[in-house]
């Protein structure tokens, strides 16, 4: 790490770092990403059928993401990028699976480095909404909402750099079990808002 | 805004809003930036006949950075850019007057857009680093430290896109009393490391 007097570890979360992540890609050469693929996002798609139908061509990678090893204090912040590959399953975009934070009143920035896609929120009373991302764009996730990126381009990846509450914690559960009350979908070739007709 | 059942209001926190901010020069549409001149920096530099000079040639812009209206709550996130111009007074670069937070134990990250420079970092123990920045370097601001962004760039303006606990806090006072025990200066054309001859 270049500077002054800095820290011997390529990541010190108590006396600074730097970390390169692309402002292109995203992708970091400090850490490696998780990475979520067709077969880990069955069920979380409207059309089932249309997901094995996928799936016979190949496991394809759908997103990635950093996840930092920032204590999980609540003073500290988590940040990394996230990555979402272009697809569809169905008439649905490619997408993260969502999820609220575990501490349901933190709130996350994401800030669009590349791409074209939405950030879709929806808090436990069903109140949603879509907010389009575009490079430059900076989405506020609220308190108690929770989001989902997903890439509405044909061929270029999604990607945003995030930052929340390193203590927030993930609740991926209540999506997997619920799923979300809306969805965007293609609809004569744009992005349109429907119902989920799985939602529970 | 655009988007699906998006709030009507430019900035919502609580609902969820995209704000956008240039991924080169960190300016907003939505959003003016709060400005600090020259003269609002008198005493931040080592050198006051510098800065004195150079204020019968006006009264440059040192830096600028966006404050939104995000609640002071524990669970919401305030972001923006800073954006701090190239100039020296003296061999002092143009820089931040660098602050704690009010709430000590809270991180900030920034993630660098444009432009070159240091993070100088010091917490109250006097430990310090200075972190170098250029496009796609994300620092981390570890709980506890003061930080002041630099410029050491000739030309250009070095931007950087931040997020902080909305809580947090600025406590400029401890800076402008004390100073930084450490100042990043030009030393032969390049960035070195000095001792603050006014440190209190």
């Amino acid at each position: 790490m270049s500077g002054f007097n800095t820290s011997d570890k390529p990541m010190d979360f108590f006396r600074g770092c730097t970390i390169f992540f692309d402002l292109k890609s995203g992708i970091s050469e400090t850490v490696d990403t998780g990475k979520r693929y067709l077969s880990q996002m069955r069920g979380i798609f409207a059309d089932d059928a249309a997901l094995d139908a996928l799936l016979v061509n190949g496991d394809a990678l759908v997103y990635e993401f950093h996840s930092l090893p920032v204590p999980e204090h609540e003073g500290d912040l988590a940040f990394g990028c996230s990555i979402v590959y272009p697809g569809k399953v169905g008439d649905e975009y490619f997408m993260t699976k969502g999820h609220f934070h575990t501490i349901l009143d933190t709130a996350e920035v994401y800030y669009c480095l590349s791409g074209q896609g939405y950030m879709l929120l929806e808090n436990k009373g069903g109140d949603y909404s879509a907010h389009e991302l575009t490079p430059g764009k900076a989405v506020y996730v609220p308190k108690g909402y929770a989001h989902r990126s997903i890439n509405t381009g044909l061929t270029e990846k999604l990607v945003t750099f995030f930052v929340f509450r390193a203590d927030a914690g993930h609740d991926y559960g209540t999506i997997e079990q619920k799923g979300y009350g809306t969805l965007v979908v293609e609809s004569d070739g744009v992005p349109a808002i429907t119902d989920n007709p799985k939602w529970r």
